[in-house]
């Protein structure tokens, strides 16, 4: 391979002819080699692309930036937001907990680039901007690091995780209106109990998720916070005046979301709390998920020997060795994918709890998860819904069997003949295998008349 | 000891004679012998005494219970909100997911407590008040526990949790002010940086339990929801008709807290998302006190080989071996109680996600870690304020030392010198063990005069 | 209350005049006033009752100090370990994070407690015994609440887990064996699969448990080094020499357990980790124990619409409101306690990894939790081996019923017939709604004669 | 792009042209589109094709499989080894929870380039080999894929894990020795205590590495044992007698690593609890990590305002704003890879207790996290050595400067004059801001020849 030299203020460093990147990427990338190269998020980098852009605008609108470098500086950054740089991002989550190479990682590929598109060459000593005087100018990593995790965070929220939850809603929503009238026998501790509607059970996780999605709305408006503008310790050091409100402004208008300046900059360097918010409330949306998918799968059970109440797409053969078999593999997917983001939870809460004095330097690591845990919950909503929920549809005759069997309907006769009464019929009938009506009669305690009128399924689930 | 038989619809069991509870109470206690005795939480029956006061005026308004029998029953729970009866509740936690003996257990001690109160004796037949037909009128465990646990969870929260950590947060608001214009080098990565003041040292704090509020503040709306009325499966079986709402607002009126019923009585049986929600919350707020209590920790250290930049109260000898030694307790014991709240925050977590169908089963483990997480950090922000920040104070002279000695002041030249002369300014004062002033002179970077001018820590911590 | 002036080295206490303790249990108790009082656990206190004796008889031997002290010391210890004493404990967990004034507690308590038995008075200025010098002689809390850990630690694993464990596996055995040639249909994906035998699925949780016990065991050996010697930095510092190995095997001798000394008393005073691997290995057992009782508890659905493949004790009646019915409880308390053990597990993991330079100042924390996870797991065993799996029986006609059904027996033909005819067969018996040889002999890939040889589900499940 | 048309038991599929894939391959492909594609870790695809080569041979060996097929698959099996057919597997983990697609992407890949290998082209009708009936034979994947993970698993716990960590453990020790005579200050609570030497310090440190080996190569011992031979539920149906054993004599002679059958295969299909005691292990060494790093981190601070009193390597410039800043960057690698462990742990101990009957379907998300865990490990271990351990140094001046200072080498006067005498000097020196001989004189507790004996932290650190 070919190589140029770059210096930074170590000295000389050897870094790949043909890469933008300069000697403190290089440094980073020989110093951490530690699991797959360029596993640094793309969000992270997208979301740094953006931030620069909108640091240049605000440093020439604030007058210390000389309109031609803050050109120079957007159209470099329009690159990167167009994709076209990707493989000029090679470091690794695992570094500095500040994600200071990451930081200078972008600061030396938009001011070489910058050059190059200028006519320039990636060997000319002199360069037309300089990474840290230019495009790093009015930042630290320390600010901008956590800018660009919120960005990224807040983000992939609004475009992918509630989004693809919303669109498992309203599935589940159109199966529970569908389903509203479908009497069927209620479980409780996965044992037999009053009867509901099928609708009703799927109206519950109708609530699940829009209270879910609710959590990460509340969690987000903390994420909207920026720490830009505090720089290396929060104070704004080098920093024009009202710099911190003008860049929040700047990364609004590009993104077209609302974020804006944090109101404590030493909080937002020190502590990303927002961020372990956010972590939770996904981590509560994981755990609203886990419940509905496992219903959905144990509901599914069979076809012969299980619970057998519903009837899920077969999508794949579900067995190597077992022909014919069909299993619930997206429910699967999905409680793996809530699994995972519970653990990403953990690892946020500990890197979040790790902040000392004016910096936490777990940034990388919350970073990571939380977008992992973001996105795989907005697209295993999505495909959860696709391939499961849409052609989800009840198993009509085993909700039927089940439903006249259950011993629970037993309940309508508590406010008739009272409770110790009614467990004798429902005793009677279980120990001696017969039906309800049997026992009841047997033991003498309600007419058939009345027994009819008042064990009436239909009648034991409520308005609707 | 001696006994006296009773029934439930298993038939007889023996239960101390001195005692309220029953037969369903007694088999519990037998079948469960896992932890201490009596475990089950304290918050979780004095709730259970208001519920069960609410559901008999609810039922008394609606005509499905006399008035006789209400007085009766909220004479008891009134005794036991008094703390009257409190040995008569001596099941665990580990007990059925559902808590049902736990309601049994009230249902048991009001209506044998409420047959005493009017003349009987425990040994009699036939009773005043059925603790099913009666006490548990309109009700089931599957909802009144969730019940129960929700208004214990909301209580503690506003009444421990929250004003624990406000009084935390207003010690440290006034510390902050104190504090303001007291310059001090700050440091990240552990490392010496730009200079900051201790005030806004301290107010990055303040605002971390703001936002930690914040959080737990929103949660708990949703624990304001309760699950009453939807009885055995959420289809509100045997409940009259207005029954949810109204007692609700019963138990809004009897606990002056904003209760109101839940939206989807489904959801509310089956999943506890609320109580994993608010669990979250408290873990965030952990997550913030451990890095408060950490920073105060590490900048008292010493007294002569560490940090030593402020000075806390010395409140205990701080060692059985080495003579005059004081250690940071109180930090110390609210940092663990932050990691208690995070492993309890697990624990609801994996009973979070355990729903099936239309009931959790992990009710009483939820309800036990959140109550303990929500206590703990209410109890040990008092503790901490009181006998840690309210002493706080500063170190001037060891932070005056270490402002003069921090070579990252060199910041401030970067907007007039450039960030690579100023790193050979630094550079050579550290190798050479030189002040950051005779580096510059010696570099010919920067005139005397221009030094001093720039290199002014006080100019560089920002508007106070 | 009436109270007595103690001292210590930063001045007077009062202290209630009944009480053993002296000035620092009575700082420490003033100081903390968080969760209830005396939550500091008993085997702790209990451990430091062997650990002050055998630090006393270690002194003796070793010159140090005066037999009569030795046997003063002795004779209270004795009292403490006959539980004579509890009520003079009433120190909580969240203090220091070292333990140190519940070394402080032992040390007042067993100080004045001997000094009243040779007949002083507690009002006495001059004591026969001092806390410091003479009961905490050779000791720092540094080294004595590390030992009294492992020591209590190790106890209860071998006392209360293990046999726990062990008692259940019995059980678990048994019904293997006793099930082995009931042959019932297999699961996977909680779908439909081929047989296999009821003694066979139980069988895997006798490995599962066997498995956890030697995780537990292998934890344990490390629990056995004890950190006595280590004094107040790991130095040994003020211990006569020979004092680490002796103490050691005089609390072994106390104790009739294989405890020794530590290799390196730096570690074990910083470091925790052998608490966080015994943590870790009841974690293990805990999802071995959750997975059991979860399939115990699915397998004993119903009565008449789950899987009802087994039939389970009833204990209690199971709702307060549907009559009659009856619920898994057992399973339901056990997979309580393992939903703790994994949150306990990471309080302890983030307790263990705060160590810090000398000292991990998570002490308490990391006790209480690791003693909590390993009773609850011993008591739940006992529990759920009494109360559920001793009486646990096949449901016979569920399990013939199932069997018949299903569909997965067609995997028998695949080495017959290869595997697509094989999918061709299940899928028009499933679409069809007809048994497998009927899909056969339509389909026309085997004979009768062929089928009945083949399918034969006593075949299927390999050698017993 | 191209497509031909594959066909499985479902019917007909497009897939790409020029891949080996198959229908079932990429059904779950557009099944599936959670993540990154291909995210399912190349060491199971590694793994499946010894275990493929390997079930060839024990097939042919044992009659099943004519010797030509065996070879055919066993070359394409090379192949895969070789690296060659990375681009072929392009799954993820968010799939079925049995792996199941994963086995079957292996087993079209192997029928599909061995029939290329012969000579035949992809749209044949016929194949020299079948996916199920040759590449799958005597298999299910739901004994392939655990024994896949566990191979996988076993690998790099035993190639990159312990060797990364050994390699630290010798640089520690080697610091260690060169370090045993350096006298310093201890510190305890963070606060200034006894003294020891930096080489006691660090040998606290191998020590924890070296218990941390010892957890790890415990939990392998289970991970030694294969799943494969119980097919589809663990009765071994369609395998040849023999087959199992022999299978895993055939994967320990290809990998040269001592696999051998798991004793119980029920367990070892429907329990993954090997996996979830190898990641409790590998988070018992993140847990010694997370300490060794923080203290070296700490320990490091500086220059000029912190603890100062070891000097690491300077790999990179730290601050994109303070010019010359020098940062632990190491230690923060590692210590994030530490929390990432934990976490992982924690999302496999929410899959590992969710096994349900004959199968555990969490089984890709366990395979993932472990082998994150594993190999992060092993490889921040290498970077920590190589790029901070090796070069780190004692700061001499900085060590002597606080050793001097401490005020509690006032201990070793405990056995001379008692505790509370050596209280008072340690407190009216910290007071009167004066040197502990200073305090003493004045208070005439001891003489000055005295002191100067007693009082020497060389004799206060033990034996080296």
């Amino acid at each position: 391979m070919n190589y140029r030299i770059e210096m930074d203020t170590m000295g000389e460093v050897q870094v790949p002819a043909d890469k933008y990147w300069g000697a403190q990427t290089e440094r980073s990338r020989n110093n951490f080699k530690i699991g797959p190269e360029g596993s640094m998020p793309q969000e992270i980098i997208t979301a740094f692309a953006y931030l620069k852009k909108a640091a240049a605008l605000a440093n020439t609108e604030l007058g210390v930036l000389p309109k031609e470098k803050c050109d120079l500086i957007g159209k470099v950054c329009d690159e990167i937001l167009e994709g076209k740089l990707f493989d000029q991002f090679p470091l690794v989550i695992w570094q500095t907990g500040s994600g200071t190479q990451s930081n200078m990682n972008v600061n030396e590929v938009v001011a070489n680039r910058g050059h190059v598109i200028t006519g320039g060459k990636l060997t000319d000593e002199k360069k037309v901007l300089h990474p840290n005087d230019d495009v790093n100018k009015s930042q630290s990593s320390n600010d901008t690091f956590p800018t660009a995790m919120h960005l990224a965070a807040y983000k992939v929220a609004v475009e992918i995780t509630i989004p693809g939850m919303m669109v498992l809603r309203e599935t589940l929503a159109k199966k529970a209106a569908d389903f509203m009238t479908i009497v069927k026998t209620g479980r409780t501790h996965f044992m037999d109990a009053t009867p509901l509607t099928l609708g009703q059970e799927f109206s519950g996780y109708v609530q699940q998720i829009d209270n879910s999605v609710r959590a990460i709305n509340n969690a987000i408006e903390m994420v909207r916070e920026l720490a830009l503008g505090g720089t290396a310790v929060g104070t704004g050091l080098n920093t024009p005046k009202g710099y911190d409100v003008l860049v929040a402004k700047k990364i609004a208008e590009l993104t077209g979301l609302p974020f804006v300046t944090a109101p404590n900059k030493f909080e937002a360097l020190a502590a990303h709390d927002a961020m372990v918010e956010l972590s939770g409330a996904l981590k509560r949306a994981a755990v609203s998920l886990f419940k509905i998918a496992n219903d959905i799968r144990m509901l599914s059970s069979g076809p012969r020997c299980g619970i057998g109440e519903i009837i899920i797409p077969d999508n794949e053969p579900g067995s190597s060795i077992m022909p014919g078999k069909v299993n619930p593999t997206q429910p699967e997917a999905l409680t793996m994918v809530c699994a995972q983001v519970m653990g990403n939870d953990m690892a946020v809460t500990m890197g979040g709890s790790m902040g000392q004095f004016e910096l936490n330097v777990f940034k990388p690591l919350i970073a990571a998860n939380v977008l992992q845990s973001a996105r795989l919950i907005g697209e295993a909503c999505v495909s959860f819904n696709e391939k499961c929920a849409v052609g989800l549809e009840p198993n009509r005759p085993n909700i039927q069997l089940h439903l006249q069997n259950s011993l629970m309907l037993v309940t309508a006769l508590n406010t008739h003949i009272g409770y110790e009464k009614s467990a004798k019929i429902a005793k009677k009938a279980h120990k001696e295998n017969k039906t309800l009506k049997e026992a009841a009669m047997e033991l003498g305690y309600v007419s058939s008349e009345d027994f009819d009128t008042w064990v009436d399924p239909l009648k034991m689930v409520g308005t609707l």
